[in-house]
């Protein structure tokens, strides 16, 4: 029997999950990525503010897979997606036809109808914007250390932070760490606790996904780190170093954005019905209505799972929903039959909770139940997260920067070439965000 | 007393040396570099072949000189230097004034009067430049494995680095180590070991610092890795993809220049003896002619010491001529009065020998009239590397990565991010590397 090709689009937590959960004789899987690395996106906040380098937060796909003599790793940009000829377009290069294929694309920034603010702000998806946040930080201060305009000095040592999700209250919190207390000794004309870092949010509260007692207790840890915390403050415009709130203007060069994302727009090219953030809602089994060969998985599904619970836009989520899918694709190669959707195990999401770092000590998690939150639920947030980097590689190393970082309190990456500087991103570019 | 204004340019080995020397209470320092941090450049070929990241073979400047009060560090570009009114003037910022001068601006690209070859090579005196090395190399493999153009693939898989000098060694021996033995597993369609990897040196041997015997097993340690060794090949001509030699063209989308450097041109600005590279003859004690309080060290000085011996363009050259400027101006600062160049101490340079990796496991070491190669060369370059590293945090970092590089043959920052392709650099930006 000829071998059945499966096609994985996007080496993000879900098509990871799904391509190791996958291994069949009679299967033969091209796993499709527009970057050469997976990327640990949960720690990439740690790049942007100089605690780790960047191959500690990502590995080659290709060395995921070395020994997987059945899946070929394609560097390849999904120009267009045919469901009916069942096959995927690729700029430049051939297409691909497959006989499943796994579409986990993940999100690309999103900035309500206002593409232009793209260019006067920095998303957190990729290791060129961390790398771009970082270098922006780093050269702020040498620059506000040369100038003796004390106006710039103050839109210099300024930091905005668009956005109270998890990633936002991350960013902002390790900024005012690296910039009031690291920098602390480094400079002799500015000091660089006078820093201001502001994180904007349109909702009443930060983590908004979370319960109010835990967004409390981060408002508070924030504050205590010196963070300015401003909700039910909608962003009325971003310009060339300015947020416009209602009523306030802030001027700051490092503008990060975290507020808003959507599902890859290529996905525009599948018939699906799509939400406001352009998600794709798929069946009980995360296939796509219609074409129950091609599945769904990942945060581009807009899923309501089988108790009921919407499922969140997260890496745990992903990665089951990509075994989930592996599964049933795995039943059918080994029944030599396409099981019908209706008779397919429906995908339970199992909930191992959430947390989000606040500083160098601290942290709120939720897990099931309970809530924590100080050193306790840090060390916990540690952990988790050192469990599942990919490779045993970074691990070791990434333990290793945290163990100087925490004694010495000397984030370890804090250099930055100015020789070539990077032209902003066009907005072409900026929803290209994976595979 | 005012305290003497002392001015270092260039964060490199020497100015990190002399600024280490120099500490009185009746000196105050502004070192000057057009980075942020110091750049430990013979491990830069390592981040160019995805063996070490950025963080490791650098340091910020400000974190070296954290605790002395004395020093003003300044990520600034000098303009000009000018020794009549003793001030160095700065881009975009305000001028500095100066009682004593050291000049450490090490050197930047030549191309033998054909700058427009800039533009197509890619050189190695950067971590910028380092990472656009590895992103070609890296990159090239990912079209390599995409394309079914067999011409396309044969070219994307030749790399020439013209220049046999240590640098240029180093490089195609880890070119080739990386393409063809750590690539080896990680592609289908595209067999890595087929790779070629050219090294042109226009003279008749490599390596032709070093004695006969070394350049010879120079030679056969890179042909047993795969890389042809092209002499007595100046190169004709450089265009996009390809090296023109005499009566041979080589078709390569990864030209790595390291055949030619010649001193920082903002040094014109001095009124001085220039040689060929631009260098600047100075005194016995390393001093300006006509200028006592102006210093001139490491790479840009022309300079034959006490000894008749020309002192090379090499690191503990430079660190050895930035302790000798520090003690006669410690010694001035102490008798409370200018030393007659003539009754200076003449510098004398003391020769630790030179090395050169080939690989993984080889090098070649002359120290003294010792000639060492093979393996214990290689610890031999090693430890002496890793003694020399600035921050501890690198050294602990390095050695784990190199432990697993060299246990797991994997190399671990293979990584690239093709989001925000940088531009081939402008010629104007090439020849301002440092300061």
């Amino acid at each position: 029997m000829a071998k059945k090709k499966i096609v994985v689009l996007g080496a993000g937590f879900g098509g990871l999950a799904f391509t190791r959960a996958l291994q069949h004789k009679d299967a033969e899987i091209t796993l499709i990525d527009r970057q050469n690395h997976h990327l640990f996106q949960p720690l990439l906040y740690q790049v942007a503010t100089a605690g780790l380098s960047m191959p500690e937060v990502s590995e080659p796909v290709r060395t995921i897979f070395q020994k997987r003599r059945d899946v070929n790793v394609l560097m390849a940009e999904v120009e267009s997606i045919d469901v009916e000829r069942k096959r995927v377009v690729l700029k430049g290069i051939d297409s691909v036809e497959y006989d499943y294929l796994v579409v986990g694309m993940g999100m690309v920034n999103a900035y309500f109808g206002h593409p232009e603010w793209a260019k006067h702000t920095i998303g957190l998806k990729s290791l060129d914007e961390a790398r771009r946040i970082r270098r922006q930080i780093l050269h702020a201060y040498e620059r506000a250390e040369a100038t003796k305009d004390m106006e710039e000095r103050k839109r210099l040592m300024t930091h905005v932070v668009i956005g109270g999700g998890p990633t936002g209250v991350e960013m902002a919190g390790a900024i005012s760490e690296l910039t009031k207390r690291v920098f602390k000794h480094d400079f002799r004309s500015i000091r660089p606790e006078d820093s201001r870092i502001v994180l904007v949010e349109a909702a009443p509260r930060i983590l908004g996904a979370y319960t109010e007692a835990s967004s409390q207790k981060a408002t508070e840890d924030l504050k205590r780190l010196g963070v300015e915390v401003i909700t039910d403050a909608p962003v009325k415009d971003v310009r060339a170093g300015i947020v416009e709130l209602d009523g306030q203007i802030i001027e700051s060069e490092s503008i990060i954005w975290t507020a808003g994302v959507e599902a890859n727009p290529v996905l525009r090219s599948i018939p699906a019905e799509f939400d406001r953030r352009g998600r794709i809602s798929v069946e009980q089994d995360t296939s796509l209505p219609g074409y129950p060969e091609v599945f769904v998985i990942g945060d581009v599904a807009n899923m309501t799972d089988i108790k009921g619970q919407q499922v969140p836009g997260v890496s745990p989520a992903a990665m089951q929903m990509g075994k989930h899918a592996a599964k049933i694709i795995k039943k059918e190669l080994k029944e030599f039959r396409r099981i019908p959707v209706k008779e397919r195990k429906p995908f339970k999401y199992f909930d191992k909770g959430t947390m989000a770092t606040i500083g160098r000590s601290k942290a709120v998690a939720e897990v099931g139940g309970l809530k924590f939150s100080g050193p306790f639920a840090w060390v916990l947030w540690l952990a988790v997260h050192l469990i599942f980097l990919v490779g045993f590689r970074n691990k070791a190393a990434v333990l290793l920067q945290w163990a100087y970082a925490y004694i010495g309190y000397r984030p370890g990456a804090r250099v930055f070439d100015l020789r070539n500087p990077d032209p902003a991103p066009k907005p072409e570019e900026v929803v290209q965000e994976k595979v």
